[in-house]
């Protein structure tokens, strides 16, 4: 008989249907046996009635996390989870589990400590809520090609051995390349721009890697970058216009196609505004002096108490929980950003804010080679580990520009865990290497 | 004005459009002006009448690879790449460039070094045959990832930083990481069969590294793995019938998608049987002797000449352009591999060969956790390095198999590149750390 997948015996009420799964729980209520199937998309409930051949679960062990197919019929019972349930189960354990897991898979919140749930994440990310946040990276992952597809954008795949360090000295991890040193590329930025010469609109989904030793909840060593970069620009704001319809490409996929994730986590899902709110870096520390009398003003970046009234001030004054800060100032920029016009000091850049914290970096670059020139040498940097990056301006490129939005970091904030190392599969930090 | 891609002025016969991208060549044949002009998606012309205004291309410089807008009016013309061209131009340099380009970009084929092009790749990947095989790539993910998501697979993405060496100790990249040391994965073949007990179908795209020391036309040390990994399968039969099916998803993707890059290279599309033919191991051993006269009966593997006379078997027998080998001695396959139960000395693996190469290995997996311990027990590995990857098998898990399909391969026996390096943007080699 063919299996159904859980998420689709609610199709067939009233058929006997076969299902395949993990054993999620056994209960017994007054000789009534329950038990939950879990597949690799939902969970279904199985009743036999008291004094009914369990099969090989008659003594309950095989255990918890059993693989195990049922057969029986599909019956609207809108007790049970997703409305149906399967009545006169036939039962067959194809991989029976003896031992209990380490963490317990089928309470509604995983009780461990994060050190816990992370050593056993082979495991753990079997729990439904887990699994919901690893299902909603794929989703993002979704909507940001998609998006980008449509715009008729190329995807891409860079190198992440590289000879030098993308884009300072600081914070690279070192390999052996076959004798000679090699770093792991901490972003794709050079190559995405090489590669707008050859299809002027690409993107890149792909794993960067900070040597940094920070020891927070919001940082991973490895994580994955979602990037994209285009030519033919008027300057930062075509970059904005495109970010914000990317960010709502993400979450539209995410509301259509993983609505049962975002219940299951009770996500608060933003709405995305036409055009998101926009405030020059100055006048941000205007506000900040005039609306919170706290004077930042020649700072040359924005805190994170900053950022949360910024914030504050984008929900009550626009109703929007993104804020564009726009014109950092140069000097905490790297090389290749394209400075403002007008204000010189200022740059073409820009933070997108979100419910008061950065979310995604971008900006214009420079595309002239005679300015990267001109950069290199103010940032006192040699021009020989960049001349083949440099290569490509040296023969025409266009005025072009992107962003990258960190994958976890996204989840994090969208979902409001604590960790961020809960947003992905098998975290990578300062200590942990496994599994 | 709104700019148009060159590709869509087809569609605005009699309309005054605007395109712009990269001069690609100019030349003057008695007086009057013929400029090609490339964008990201291909090649439009201009024609100025002599005696017509070139505007600041007047004198020829700012020369090729100039980034150029021209307005104009779309006209039909057989003659003209694409069947349109533009007339009564009006030309604006955006980046003007004056120096020619280390290797000619207009040139029907590349006439230069392999070492020249790949030196160069920045600029040469902008030639229009090299960018053609790099949008095939492209293609070839997409076609991957649609055909696996219509049959509900999610895509993850797993750590490339690893702990310990993934199926042996040989052929890793070593890094320092914050004082350890750690390995760069050669591929996710631990993690995506972890992620079966949470998704039950997965796929990753993403990069692999291999530290062999091997200097040939078909070796590259960092390369994309199109991975697959699928639980509740009867055996490897399960899986290679998933992968013709995604095979051929891919190339109707190209053929549907990528027409004008499969011209362009003169790519001879294959046909994928709805069945593609099989033979075991040990019967095509049994074949070669037979019809080749050449014993290599009890070899534990196929040298690429039997692939050959099994390519040329295959083709003749079955007009297949792809034969499944099966059943290879367990002896040379990695330890998780699932043995044939009839015959336990060969496995529930395969190879896939495409015109007489293997293009993909895949198989069934073990999936009780007290095989694993006889596997590792057998093959002389110690338990420790494994503990998290075996910790899904004591867990429960189904019968469950995958394959892994390396893009630049799949890529290079497609289009006939008779170098692998030339499939990817920007290779890394024995030698070769830059671009």
């Amino acid at each position: 008989m063919e299996r159904t997948r859980t998420i689709e015996v609610v199709e067939h009420i009233g058929e006997r249907v076969r299902i395949a799964g993990w054993l999620h729980s056994l209960r017994r209520l007054g000789g009534v046996s329950f038990l939950l199937i879990r597949d690799g998309w939902g969970i279904v409930q199985a009743v036999a009635e008291a004094g009914a051949e369990l099969g090989p679960l008659q003594d309950g062990v095989p255990g918890v996390e059993s693989i195990v197919a049922v057969e029986g019929i599909a019956v609207s019972e809108a007790q049970a989870p997703g409305g149906v349930e399967l009545r006169q189960p036939r039962i067959e354990v194809i991989t029976p589990v003896t031992e209990a897991p380490p963490v317990p898979l089928n309470k509604r919140k995983i009780s461990a400590s994060i050190g816990t749930i992370l050593d056993h994440a082979v495991v753990t990310n079997r729990h439904p809520a887990r699994r919901a946040v690893l299902r909603l990276a794929a989703g993002t992952m979704a909507g940001f090609r998609a998006t980008l597809t449509q715009r008729h954008f190329t995807e891409i795949q860079t190198p992440k051995i590289v000879a030098s360090a993308t884009e300072s000295g600081a914070n690279v991890f070192k390999l052996d390349y076959f004798g000679r040193p090699a770093y792991l590329a901490q972003s794709p930025q050079f190559y995405k721009q090489n590669m707008v010469g050859v299809f002027e609109r690409v993107f890149e989904i792909g794993p960067v890697f900070r040597a940094e030793p920070h020891d927070t909840t919001r940082h991973i060593n490895e994580y994955v970058s979602l990037d994209a970069e285009f030519g033919f620009i008027e300057n930062h704001f075509t970059v904005m216009a495109l970010l914000r319809d990317v960010i709502a490409g993400i979450l539209t996929t995410l509301n259509e196609q993983y609505a049962a994730e975002l219940a299951l986590l009770q996500v608060n899902m933003p709405i995305v505004p036409e055009k998101i709110p926009h405030i020059f870096f100055p006048e941000a520390q205007e506000l900040i002096l005039k609306r919170y009398k706290t004077d930042v003003r020649g700072e040359p970046d924005l805190s994170p108490q900053d950022e949360r009234w910024l914030g504050d001030w984008a929900q009550q004054e626009f109703g929007s929980a993104f804020l564009f800060v726009t014109g950092y100032p140069m000097r905490k920029r790297p090389f290749y950003t394209h400075p403002d016009p007008l204000h010189p000091e200022y740059s073409n850049s820009f933070d997108l804010l979100f419910r008061g914290a950065e979310l995604v970096t971008g900006g214009q670059r420079l595309h002239l080679y005679s300015d990267y020139l001109a950069a290199l040498e103010k940032a006192d940097l040699p021009i020989e580990p960049f001349e083949a990056y440099l290569e490509a301006f040296k023969y025409g490129m266009p005025p072009h520009g992107g962003f990258a939005i960190g994958l976890e970091r996204l989840l994090m904030q969208l979902t409001g865990m604590s960790n961020i190392r809960l947003t992905t599969t098998f975290p990578r930090d300062l200590t942990r290497l496994t599994p």
